[in-house]
């Protein structure tokens, strides 16, 4: 299919287990740091040229394509690294981000998804999910915030909303980072000790930090009833910054490679053009 | 004040006439172009900087400063090169990015600035407007979209939406980029001569072009009527795609400088929070 085989390895299959996947590990990739940071940079301009590729087919009105990456973690595991040093090497006129918080009093007066739709990425763009629909399934499990039916409700309703998107023309991309316990609190302590990164401390992040276990469980669930054909999920070992980079940047490239995208043929005389543009 | 003074020079002051800027010129700056490039590799990693600080500033409820930087020019004066290799620098989170398009019959059953409104940046953020409000006062009056005492009534309706605006938090960066009508013909040019350049190519584009002169007259009169003290307009001769590049950055370093955004101190108990996470 294409050159990215070396992810394959991440996607969350038959029999999958969050507790055999070691935060530590680079599965599938055989460079180091250093390869892995030269493979970044060089995959940033492949990205660059096909997500633009991307953009023109469907403005020619030829196709309607768009890749959508959703994000989820615990605190602290690399999201914003991902945004920042994955998505950040794509022209910012490519690319819709949407970063999701607890939702408003409207939000939750509506359905969880809501808020969620209205965000989906238009043809030609990549949209990106920093935190998603998903959190419904995962804090909102883990501290009880809607009713165990409910939740039952959502995975199905999750399934249907993403089959729907992905017949649309959306190719979804969903990872997980995983970061071990231990190093979670070792880069909140790093936020703690430097007073430039104590905005991104919230005491909050400890409260949900002592329910690991439980999160833990409710993403194992979620892979389980979520994780489908046409939208499987992806975890990540995400204790080397620099390996769920580029892994996440692989994931992109395989699917706009499976898109494909191709300049669009000129729909005006491009001679006749020429010949109207010399004379002004 | 900073740094930036050599931009100075491209604000829109009294008297000032585009006919007079010469759009091959590198006003006030004194390098050439491979120092250029490298004052704006420089300059990345500043701005990128600066807009976490004022994003973690407004996020601690500490201010409500944010950027706005106008991007109007005629067509391939390099508007998208201004997104990608300036905006693009900085990390996609800290970008809200918005493209104004011709009016949808929605929006034109609304006032010209029902659409603008709801674009501009939050607290914390860098906004983009690539085209804006401008073009109801550009292409409307060129095309005669609207007629002469509405065009009229839109350049104080402009400048009052522009002071509430800024009274709000906002540095509005306005910026015309400005390039010969020699240079956009061979842009044009070549757009037809490459393949996969034609999807950006537009016939329209040629029928705006042989209105070139009343596009000049119509941004000379958009410049004496709201280019206003805290909200100035800044012509940057643009056939030097990276002067034109170096010196909006420059202009949205200086922005941010004003500002002068700090890290926000910690609302919470560092010391108290280390010994609850130690216990983690």
């Amino acid at each position: 299919m294409n050159a990215h085989q070396w992810t394959h390895g991440l996607q969350v299959g038959e029999g999958f287990r969050l507790a055999d996947v070691d935060p530590d590990g680079t599965p599938g990739y055989r460079g180091d740091k250093a390869e892995g940071q030269a493979d970044l940079r060089t995959g940033l301009a492949a990205l660059g040229e096909l997500q633009e590729r991307l953009y023109a087919q469907s403005r020619a009105g030829e196709a309607k394509d768009a890749v959508l990456l959703v994000l989820q973690a615990m605190d602290s595991a690399g999201k914003g690294g991902i945004v920042k040093h994955v998505v950040g090497g794509v022209d910012p006129q490519g690319i819709v981000l949407a970063a999701f918080k607890a939702p408003t009093a409207e939000e939750r007066a509506h359905d969880f998804l809501w808020r969620i739709e209205p965000r989906l990425p238009a043809p030609g763009f990549i949209g990106v999910f920093d935190r998603s629909h998903y959190e419904d399934v995962l804090i909102a499990r883990v501290r009880g915030f809607a009713p165990p039916e409910e939740i039952e409700r959502r995975y199905a309703a999750i399934n249907d909303f993403e089959a729907r998107a992905t017949a649309s023309g959306i190719r979804i991309v969903k990872v997980m980072l995983h970061i071990s316990r231990d190093e979670q609190k070792a880069r909140l302590m790093e936020r703690l000790d430097r007073p430039d990164k104590h905005w991104k401390y919230n005491p909050g992040d400890v409260d949900e930090r002592m329910l690991w276990d439980d999160y833990m469980a409710a993403y194992q669930t979620v892979f389980e009833r979520t994780s489908t054909a046409s939208a499987p999920w992806h975890v990540i070992p995400a204790n080397r910054k620099w390996y769920a980079r580029l892994a996440v940047q692989e994931l992109l490239l395989a699917a706009l490679e499976g898109i494909d995208p191709q300049w669009p043929v000129a729909d005006f005389d491009v001679d006749a053009e020429k010949i109207r543009l010399a004379a002004t």
